[in-house]
């Protein structure tokens, strides 16, 4: 039994503060499948403001609110998406676009920040003159911040220079926003201009932001209103949902500020960790909250045997393919517990205080 | 603006107690897609145990609960599954089993007390000999209580009967037991003995219950292995939702044994209405906590006018159909609101106090 | 080894003319998926012009005309169509509307004579104001001639009606037309006026009509032009398809004029078969090439151990459901081969001439 | 008008010969639906043997010899395939894995060759203990000749590899074998030999062998028989088939022998392109009968604007992407076809004879 946890395996296992705590147990509720639930209701005006959208929707998971995007602009047979070869809806949602609902995905190469080359987009684009054997094109997908690049952000140039091709050829825009905060805060840029160009956004509320449950999307009144229907189809619609969006809305008011502390503990982090023998960061990827540290061959350690040895510390990490090891900083993640991890991690791979 | 408002538009209306409240503010959580949040945890070993099935799934929505536990049992492409045909699968859940999960239903005629005939099921079940243009039976569906039948109960030696027809043709049989402690309680049978021939049973808590938000999935190990895989993939997996499980096993212990009272409340409303001049109800209908009340043509009101009337009174119900009505009682409805609501009904549709 | 074998299973089993035979090998063709097929356009346009639509479309069977025609109807998610609940498509087309192409159907009870009732299409006609529990009707489907009812005619007025019905609420109407020429023949009404009403029409022309392979859909331009879409997607765009359409040319023009014979001679077998002690037909219901014989319990003969029987005599028959065994006439079974059949049929049922 | 037509677009447009004529003329067939039609079956058995595998199955096209086996192979729910980013499945075919069979596709980069590196599709293989978040990988395909490398072929080495590799996994392997015989001709390596580690490959007739309709998808029994129902359900099970399937097994006896010639004729087809100022062909490239040729940009003119040139001197081609058009040969392209076709171009491009 180790004294002392640190939990650096995603931004969504923080555990609800007491002001959202407080929060569930006094909302005000109501049935919200039947109609509105006034707690939601203040949750989706809120999140829809913040992304300068007319309208949102509350949904139990970042999964279920990209699937709910896809699907919805995808309503009709036959029907095609470009995405990112390493977003989060191609890789880590199960291939639920497809195997439940029917779209077929396109993918273009992600370069290491995150984006995709335009040309490479436009490329990929069907052309409708060939329908009888093409599936129809009606979306793009873009992930800010990029998960799987690290967490990088795409300037709102970029997104801006997509939804400009998206409507030359009359396609939609989604943005998987899982970290849309994290984007905002690192690029200081507004939530809303970073996701202007788009058609629907999809933000979690559940990572970086603290709250226990939930994800919200936004977009146009007659999206959400479609929207809304596909998500009680998938079991997503919920009763007295509102003790969720509680927390939620609280989540909003108390952890946007402390998202900036959170990427320089991620910055600090990575810099330990590039000076640790055997460990090599790249530090330009660290942007936001996520470091992947490389596991060098001359240390001889897989990442399955280095995570499961950081275990023993207390130390709780996640493999990202080979000989790469993923950590995470959230709000519960102190100066001191980054400072912690890195002795241990130091322990762990050399044996003894680093002397790189 | 009305001086007392009674929902008896469903048991789903029920607002949280102060006893969940406090439970969701204290509850010890975790990220219950990463792991186990121990308190999904120990409501799912709860409900398995009340169920008498080795494991459980908490899920958003009965609706999602019905959703995986028909596609789990169907996950090869081809599956036919034999459900009634007033079945609240087949009517009120958008269809989901075939929009999105690709499952062709083969419906029963429903009896006026939720049962279908066993030879009907039974002739339903296609001949694998003819699997050249079949499709392949997969599953049975059962509802207990069924809602359109008026909330009436299958007794165990009904669903016993159909469980081994299942058995006979390497068929499963899943009973939607949105209500099933209602029909437990009215006939005075474990939870455990009605489920007993099933191989899954979707149980929602936020109905009689009165949870917040959830249902839960019981049914053996492997059953709920694969079950959980595909709550992921419809974005049904919440991470602190620890919060809700709180609630929700609160739930289990405040209301189970006030559901005898709601039964009790609803007879009453039930004989009371008769005797209002307009309005019938057939008595023998009410078993449980649903009260379905004709409109008689000789009023001359329609449905929907009715429900927008009593409306005005306070009074909030929901349409049933043609001239149908439907009333709901749940743990949040006093004796005195039913009384109330005789009054005000008696004075929506006869304008003056009861002569009949 | 049988002298003379007489195959009664279906319209399906004839084998093709002389002249097919010589259209096959003679037939002018060309690349039909990258563009018209001068053979196959002919025949798309005389078939168009036969049912009085504006455009037609060739397919490998009748099962893909099905298909097609609902999925092109119902290319938006969340759609349910309306059918009778022994109809082709819902009974023997594998679910495929369904599991294919994640259509929901609703049924409704077909009567003895192929129709459903009016009202009861009606009522299961969804209201759009539940959307958020419903899925979307979009299509009513009608069967004409009616197979499980022994190869009924639906009369032009029925059709209208539902026609109407269909107008009225904003839904398509498709007619599984397999036998559509048998029930103009069999009205004495033109093929056109008894498909008036409906959007689109499967016309088999392999069953009665005796063509080797083949179906068209016929419907609007723009119907058929995403029908075309859809043949290719689901693989059933063909090369130099003309060979088969020449042969289906000749079907139209040689053998539409046989179908009265056929008749003729469905009711001749009929008839005998009803002097047969143990068989008993129900001589309203054949209208057509189909006779539906039940086996008296009296005889002791399952419907597969008589099938069995027959085999042995070289009379191919099919059972269709408990004690019941189907026949149908083609133009390639002749007076003699009825009065044969009988005869062996009485000699295996009763082992000697008949007598009752 | 022009005097002269050389339909260089694809190898589909071949007319069927006398002796195809004469076999449809005179095929012996029976209902192929209901069970074996003679010629069906005599083809089948012929196509396994060549290709050295258990059974067989005609179907109505390529495109749905892929979906079928794809479909087939990945039955449960959640499969996902690895194929090539520039494979005929993946990017001709309607996107039909998905849109109708729900299957996901994971690409990998395909080669010049047509190859994909072997690392890359291990790394593309998803991990079963992270199923919670991944969908399964059940097969990967092979598309030999690769279409979209100008018909170059995959070595039997090569594919050998890629299946020993989906042995390791468990998953199947796939070969869109839509010219396999032409690259079998091409390498002098037996069809049975390139398929060898092969669990279905899916074999073209319309294609180089010139036969009027088909394809034959061939694997062990169980598949078949698996993949007969899809047929069935896909609406591709045809009655009389044996018309087309006495065609194309002519086309295996007569046209086998004339692949070799085709690749002769596109070879000098490629290197008379190479020597018009302005044309550029990879003769590395030419394998088979496929000739993918360049447009320097100094021509200044678009690949449509050619193809609509070169139709104006009766040679048709088709564009295939940015500055580049397809020439196919088939074995009803002359020698002379090709000179004639050679001077047309040059024509076309200089307006003068060739001087480059």
């Amino acid at each position: 039994m180790v004294a002392r946890t640190v939990d650096l395996r995603s931004d969504t296992v923080t555990k609800p503060t007491e002001a959202m705590r407080a929060a569930m147990a006094n909302a005000e509720v109501d049935d919200d499948v039947l109609g509105y639930d006034p707690t939601a209701r203040r949750l989706e005006l809120e999140v829809a403001r913040i992304a300068g959208k007319e309208a949102a929707l509350f949904v139990p998971s970042g999964t279920m609110g990209n699937l709910i995007s896809v699907l919805t602009h995808c309503q009709v047979r036959g029907s095609e998406i470009i995405l990112g070869d390493s977003s989060h809806i191609h890789i880590y949602e199960n291939g639920g676009i497809s195997t439940i609902g029917g779209v077929h995905p396109r993918t273009v190469k992600n370069n290491d920040d995150g984006t995709m080359d335009i040309e490479l987009i436009e490329a990929a684009i069907r052309d409708p003159s060939f329908e009888i054997c093409f599936p129809t094109t009606r979306l793009i997908c873009l992930e800010n911040s990029h998960a799987h690049s690290g967490g990088r952000c795409l300037s709102p140039e970029y997104v801006d220079r997509v939804g400009e091709l998206a409507k030359k050829y009359g396609l939609k825009l989604h943005i998987d926003g899982a970290r849309i905060f994290n984007a905002s805060v690192a690029l200081g840029v507004p939530v809303q201009r970073l996701v202007q160009a788009a058609d629907s956004v999809s933000i979690c509320l559940s990572k970086g932001l603290g709250a226990p449950v939930g994800s919200v999307i936004v977009g146009s009144e007659s999206f959400i209103a479609k929207a809304k229907i596909l998500r009680k189809t998938l079991g997503g619609g919920m009763r007295q949902v509102g003790v969720l969006c509680a927390a939620a809305y609280i989540a909003l008011q108390e952890n946007v500020g402390k998202l900036e502390g959170d990427h320089k503990r991620a910055k600090t982090l990575a810099e330990g960790l590039n000076k640790i023998k055997g460990l090599k960061v790249d530090l330009d990827s660290v942007q936001t909250n996520i470091v992947y540290c490389d596991i060098l061959e001359s240390v001889n350690i897989t990442e399955t045997k280095l995570c499961k040895m950081l275990e023993g510390y207390g130390i709780l990490v996640l493999p990202e393919g080979p000989l790469r090891i993923r950590f995470v900083i959230h709000h519960q993640i102190s100066d001191s517990d980054v400072q912690h991890s890195l002795s241990c991690i130091q322990l762990a791979v050399n044996g003894a205080p680093n002397k790189k």
